[in-house]
């Protein structure tokens, strides 16, 4: 960490702000002295560091971190590609491209079995279903909750396929014993109790990146899990929030190589929910293999247009199965292999 | 709501899609045929009707709201602003400018007492103060939780103060039933289930807009709230994430006067968690009274170079006692009055 | 064009009000009355109807447009795509995919020519090269201007490629008459009086999107020059102002195929200014071509770290031989094949 | 300027390194070596160091300015307030807050005559009109342009108003000699080459904020004026483009204290244009003052619904008057006192 200091700032101020931070950190202060500012250089482990009482103090201009503020996310100390294999072929990562697939929200037995079914043939490794809803409104459909888990186990039962679905409270994660991959959603990412609640738990975690999250802030809430000790996440861009008002929402492309050489965590895209409509899923399912993802979720629903939630950007199974068929040709061009489930 | 549909859209085709909105919904379709496009008209409630399952309609080309899509916060139809009361003078709402102020973090007995005191005798209304902390990083220091609540119940004791803090987790309502009102951060805006369950709770939410969250999302956060039963929500205002960096986040100062007109909730600013920089405090507390703010969450700390957080942007109880005496000159020249406690 | 109006507006109003637009533009008002508003069709070709202007109405709840407001630029009314072809092979566009590379700024006849005969010779179809140079800062660097020109003609007589470089004043156009392809920098696309000046230009003009621009405007800014005589215009996608600081800039991906479907010009991504780092140059540009793109725009320097701008993303001679090989792999994947010149 | 390393760089690499950026730029490096990184610090005039070129150096991990970039327009080496006046009364700055009130556009000479009587009476000290309008589209009204020039003049001998109106090309500077003040608009922020020519006149420039500006670039901006002979610069915030839809733009109120703060230049807001609706510009305006601003720009139109742009946000001259009698009560609150013309 560099801090820079106020001119005029004097020695003995120097001196004492240094053996104030030395005091309650594990670090070592070093001043360089220049003509017009004077500047600090921090040794030793400073990631824990407060950079905000730091800037707080009358004397500091400004400060800069040199260190990254993750550790076990970080690819420097974990060089090697973190996999998440759950088993018969449903793979995520070091070479492994996934394809989770399933409908926005689980309607009835009848839909996620019939639409698990068509994924899976297609090629899916994973089926994704919404139980609990995160929704705008109130008036919204909210999901069918700790039912829907239970359809959701059924079609795992006739598929084979594991399933991923969205957490929303602390208090729920009694009822996701049996879920194979529990999602964070982008409105949860910094709900930091759910997080620390998270690491304890010993499944993998699909977190996905909030609307107004920096790449930096991804990385610390997958830290906030790690650091509870659940070393599984894989790391998920959504899109992001901008003034652009074509799109839902628009999809940082440039986080996929960032992040693929920030950490060792596997890095999927969800062009569905970046775009919000159909018709650019396939492009930008494309331009996501293309930048190196390891996995896509795509949304696909029997019936979009009588779909509870998100049907206009689902696609038909028809529409997932020639999307399907292209991403296993356009994987082996950027070095990636399309998993699939052993038991197909 | 009106529905354009695509051109070349047939008359049967108007019909079936008609009657299959009037058959899930409560409205009634009437249908408008122009020369390039068939636009669809909704009567009846259609705050209900899913917006995103019209729009995955194969023949549908653009919808657009007519309605706002909340109701229990929206003015038009609760005209009378809706006021806080907490007595002895800790009012909010209804003409009446709030102060609340207090540190970011609560860090100890003697701190909270020292903060509290000085700003009652500045002319505070409501002491905040935060004992669950939500931090970027798992390594800063994460409030002192269950205790920092037991030492904000002793500043209340020793001032009289009502005590406003943070939730991070419908799990902890058991630990604010001794609150005063309970503070909803901005990273959980939409934390739907800590929404839902605040809904039940007897007592004011203060609810901060997210920083990727737009004016109505906001208003549809506090429509949780209200649809589950409690009506007593305050909105507050603290900055949006933009691209300056200058500033921690941008105070989207329209907001004020937006909502003040759509709602009958009273609304609230907090500077200091909008610009990060203690020196900008004062001039956007200022133009937020201007703007026709109910009240304004000022962090005032007794060291702020030495808080555990946001320190940069704490002001001093000196500082505050300065800030506190011009709102009272000002707020009138605005139509307001500063409530201050009668026990002073 | 609809028009909704506010609630309580009586018929004589609506009558009054559609009259007054029927009578200063070229449309038919069809009303329709609801039971909580009216709304209002406008038939005939509303594109030159001011929305502005309607909702100033005091009647007036809100409008939207349900016509795209632009005409030549719409694949609509053009479906063919437009190709840009300056013979000899450099051709872009209509299944053609053109590399188009160089160093940001000319430097000097020694460098733009020895990168010229490299790109050349790695397969790029076109030259690309600032002479005048939008800085942020008076003090640095701005360009040789008119002599840099004079160089790209000495490059373009020594390798055959035509040349592509950045205008910024319409009082300049006199200098680019021997220009091949004139470049609109993000700064100037909305420097309207430019626009309409390159208009009356027989050359294609290279039109870059605003850092804080709409798609729409994009197109709009296209339809200035296209309506004023000159329909020879490449659209380019370089990246768009968000708040992640990670990237110089946010490469708004979904842009490419979003633009390929409403309008027929060709559409170019310039990934280096985007990111704005070298080392993600390589997999945006994978992302782009996967995406749907009609060429790349790639900076390549003989010696980055002496550039007199932009160093940090330039790519070396060796890299981008690198990158243009792999891109003429991976294009036929995506139904495109990359442009290359005759005298190769 | 502070210059990171990155890890494993050697001491010969520093020193050639050092070497190179001493050649090329008026500075002494000193180098500081940590445990894990080393740090070089620049001692001189850094301004002109392009951080580019150092920043795409192999051996560099990040750079970081200390210095602000901008020189003339720096309050530290210009402490004391530049004040525009141009006489009779005609005062903005150093305590004197001014109002530019008018039309989006000059329409006809009874139009302006009518609007400059009625703002002159109400108390503008400053009549404004666009004669040269930049619309986004090119079929919609682009101005009288030269004529409404000459409107303008009609208005100014009527009434005694100096004019402020837009200037959009360089090429236009000749027609604009009898302007008071010219004005550059958010679009032609980044216009380098007009900023250039603009240096080059007697007259003071309003330079507003582009749309996707940061504060820096901003004062950047100003410093092409001021570094090519002009120091007579106005800048004005305008509203930023973000995410929320419900105001045109998102009123950027924090940059008032801290261009305060950062320059010496006069600071002016115009919410009209922020915000885009008539119903806000009043609490805005309110706030603008209270943040410090040393003038507002109001739209004002004799008939805003038939207004030939902008008419949604104009104010007709009756809620010109009342707004401006209450700011007459407000700016001495906050310490300024509203100018008025000598002759009223």
């Amino acid at each position: 960490m560099i801090i820079v200091l106020k001119p005029g700032t004097t020695r003995s101020e120097v001196k004492e702000f240094s053996s104030w931070i030395e005091s309650i950190n594990n670090v070592k202060v070093n001043a360089w002295y220049g003509e017009h500012s004077i500047v600090l250089g921090l040794l030793g482990d400073s990631a824990a560091v407060d950079i905000e009482s730091i800037s707080a103090q009358r004397i500091v201009e400004s400060v800069k971190r040199v260190q990254e503020p993750y550790k076990k996310a970080n690819r420097k100390f974990h060089p090697a590609d973190t996999v998440i294999d759950l088993g018969g072929g449903s793979i995520l990562g070091g070479g492994k491209l996934a394809l989770i697939a399933g409908p926005c929200s689980v309607e009835s037995e009848e839909q996620i079995i019939d639409v698990a079914k068509h994924v899976k043939s297609s090629g899916a490794a994973f089926l994704r279903g919404g139980a609990f809803k995160p929704r705008t409104s109130p008036y919204a459909f909210q999901g069918l909750r700790a039912s829907g888990l239970e359809l959701l186990r059924h079609a795992r039962e006739k598929t084979g396929l594991p399933i991923v679905t969205e957490i929303m409270s602390p208090g729920h994660i009694v009822l996701f014993e049996d879920v194979d991959i529990i999602q964070v959603g982008a409105r949860n990412m910094q709900n930091f109790e759910l997080l620390k609640e998270l690491g304890k738990v010993n499944k993998p975690i699909l977190l996905k990146r909030g609307l107004a999250n920096t790449i930096e802030e991804l990385l610390m809430s997958a830290e906030y899990i790690m650091a509870a000790g659940n070393e599984q996440v894989i790391l998920c861009e959504r899109g992001i929030r901008t003034f652009e008002t074509m799109t839902r929402n628009t999809l940082d492309i440039s986080a996929v190589p960032l992040l693929k050489s920030l950490t060792h965590l596997p890095v999927v895209v969800d062009p569905s929910h970046a775009v919000g409509v159909s018709t650019l899923v396939e492009p930008l399912a494309f331009a996501a293999v293309a930048a190196g993802a390891d996995g896509l979720i795509i949304e696909v629903h029997n019936d979009p247009p009588h779909a509870m939630s998100d049907g206009a950007q689902s696609l038909t199974p028809q529409q997932f199965k020639s999307l399907a068929s292209r991403i296993v040709e356009i994987a082996p061009v950027f070095g990636k292999e399309v998993s699939h489930r052993a038991d197909e």
